[in-house]
């Protein structure tokens, strides 16, 4: 007999018909032997009808307020899923992320969890209760409710099986796994059977899409295995765990690529010790994500400061920036849209040399300019324009051999 | 500088716009320099479409689940009144009934209040903020959410304006004060200036529908000055306290009615000491009110047991007594529907013999048979066919020189 966490996206719950559906999915599990705690997001397209009824209101509410309207999304998921287990025959209680011990820092609209305390989770287990939990939510420690921000119930998901010591975290989406690229864009696109920690964490971090990166962040800290599935077509889904059989040795494992980017640069900006740190920890107060950062300093001379983040945090950055130019002393902000970021990734890049040169021919081949570049140990990313992107991505499916694997590999 | 509650129902918060007419009367209240709690209900409709989304899964859900479902409605409320009033630029912060420390029964669907730590209602006052609260709910002993049942919003403000002191309670509402009758059905009736709480709570049981009854108890068990008045139509509305001038010595100060009763009859009851105990504890214990009961017990006989109840409950009514038919050796059940209640209600009634009398002269004059018979001090009830109901009402009304009074007395 088993733990196992399973969650389900807002797709899967959509309506009543699919909650159902999601019922019968974790009774199998049930009758399997095991315990299941269920982490559910809010339906289909609830949060869009919450958010367009703030914004009648207010044009900017306060992060504290959205949170308190948005997490009713997941409460009525939870009674409803608790409803239909009942309904089955099946013993079933929902808790609320504060009810399920999930603290958060004192943040709103994108708090990390800092910690569980399963105690309630683990009595409901113990009365025979199927425990249907509330993703993305969570409390503070003075008692206000929090969210995660996006793709939080994945983080929900692993940071309670975490807590409650789960033999296994099951991570139900509209795909059937991760693929060498995104299968909705490029139809050469293949699934993978299992992927490490670090490939997912930086394919999640690049756009793929299927989980949050502080999800597999929390799995690989406290190695909880992972597998990606669909709610829908019942097939093995992608394994995520530390140790991964090299499929065919393959260097590079996908091409993961994420629209909407905009670069910042900042001209004319002084040589100072604190610049750097003064302008990006004002950008983190203001829970803007910096992506690629790019700048080299000479001597005694003004420096530009290049960097990208996603369009839509456009506004809030030029604000932060300009009311801090006093302090920053910068003679001008530039910005430039339509541009897109294309990955690859692979563990074994790194003990094979010439993969970005090989990334880089390939682009030039296709004539696609690279704005900006970032590399780590296991990806190499490009910032280029938007409309090319398609065109880049198949490229590099190409090149680096992944259209050639069979579709289960 | 004064402490004021102030309660809007569903009607006062139904859209975007009526949030920010809610915003602008709090603020108005601010503004004199007083200190605010605004209690709120689920906006308009929103608690019937989540009943159906239950109903959508589920013929029979849970009470627990049910309340997890409804009280997202008042959380909603709440979040959109902060960011109007933010909008405004005054400081607001919003507060679930569990974080307002509403702490009821463990009881789900119609759980009572059983305390209310003030605490944090007190502190967000003290930082200068409008205290925005989900009415309608609380926390049970085990974390559980609750719900008051109907009208618990009222309840939840008087509670609350008993728990932090306040000064005044006031209930805003669709219609612009306490009626001699219901304004929408006779044209005659008159709204009264002041009404003490027992007549008050005679009018709210019998379905005044102005104000819930719990909330006019707990409002006269601690003294809470209460008055209900309209968000829509800036006028006086009707002060309920315990003093009340007596207007013009009328004995009779308003006819009350409500529709949808049925009644039911228990036929062949054998005599004993437990069988009524038995049978209004275990309807109790399933929810269901009962009203009206009638019994004339002679020795060693069996006898008939008749009670009112509203329609709605009939099934699970009949339902209980069935499952107890071995233990209360009835004969059978008969039921009788298409029914209604119409009562007068007035504080000099209890020194002025006749009133009754007179009541029932009137209705059998319009050839109105009475089915059923309930007296208090304060109040006499009867139960008649429900198509005569409105004829009953206007010719009470007229008798009982109610029509005469001036608008504003």
């Amino acid at each position: 007999m088993g733990l196992i966490v399973q969650k389900y996206g807002g797709t899967s719950v959509g309506d009543a018909k699919r909650i159902h559906n999601v019922a019968n999915q974790v009774i199998e599990e049930k009758e399997k032997g095991n315990d299941v705690v269920v982490v559910v997001s809010a339906m289909g397209k609830s949060t869009d009808h919450l958010v367009e009824l703030a914004k009648g209101i207010s044009e900017h509410p306060s992060r504290r307020e959205m949170d308190m309207l948005l997490t009713t999304g997941e409460q009525i998921t939870i009674s409803l899923l608790a409803m239909a287990l009942a309904e089955k025959g099946y013993q079933a209680i929902s808790l609320t992320g504060w009810q399920a011990g999930i603290q958060t820092e004192s943040v709103h609209g994108n708090a990390r969890i800092i910690g569980i305390d399963p105690d309630r989770v683990e009595q409901a287990l113990k009365q025979g209760n199927i425990v249907v939990v509330a993703g993305f939510q969570g409390i503070t420690e003075d008692g206000s409710i929090s969210t995660l921000g996006r793709g939080g119930s994945d983080t929900t998901a692993v940071a309670l099986a975490s807590a409650i010591k789960a033999d296994k975290c099951e991570i139900y989406t509209d795909v059937t796994g991760v693929f060498t690229t995104d299968p909705r864009y490029v139809k050469e696109a293949r699934k993978l059977l299992s992927v490490s920690y670090d490939e997912m964490l930086e394919l999640a971090h690049l756009g793929a899409g299927v989980l949050h990166p502080r999800a597999v962040e929390f799995a690989k800290n406290h190695q909880i295995q992972l597998e990606v599935r669909s709610s829908l077509i019942r097939e093995a889904g992608t394994i995520i765990e530390e140790e991964v059989k090299m499929e065919q040795n393959l260097v590079v494992r996908g091409v993961a690529f994420e629209e909407d980017i905009m670069r910042i640069t900042i001209i004319g900006l002084p040589n100072s010790l604190t610049g750097l740190s003064r302008i990006f920890t004002a950008l983190a107060e203001n829970q803007i994500n910096v992506d690629i950062i790019i700048q080299s300093t000479l001597q005694d001379q003004l420096t530009n400061l290049s960097f990208s983040i996603k369009s839509e945090n456009l506004n809030e950055t030029i604000k932060v920036l300009e009311e801090r130019k006093d302090v920053l002393k910068y003679e001008k902000i530039e910005s430039e849209g339509n541009l897109a970021k294309v990955s690859i990734v692979g563990s074994g890049m790194a003990s094979n040399p010439g993969v970005a040169a090989e990334m880089f021919e390939v682009l030039s081949m296709n004539h696609i300019e690279v704005k900006m570049v970032s590399t780590s140990e296991i990806k190499v990313s490009t910032v280029i324009e938007q409309d090319r992107m398609l065109a880049a991505v198949e490229a590099l499916h190409e090149a680096f051999k992944l259209s050639g694997l069979p579709v289960n590999s």
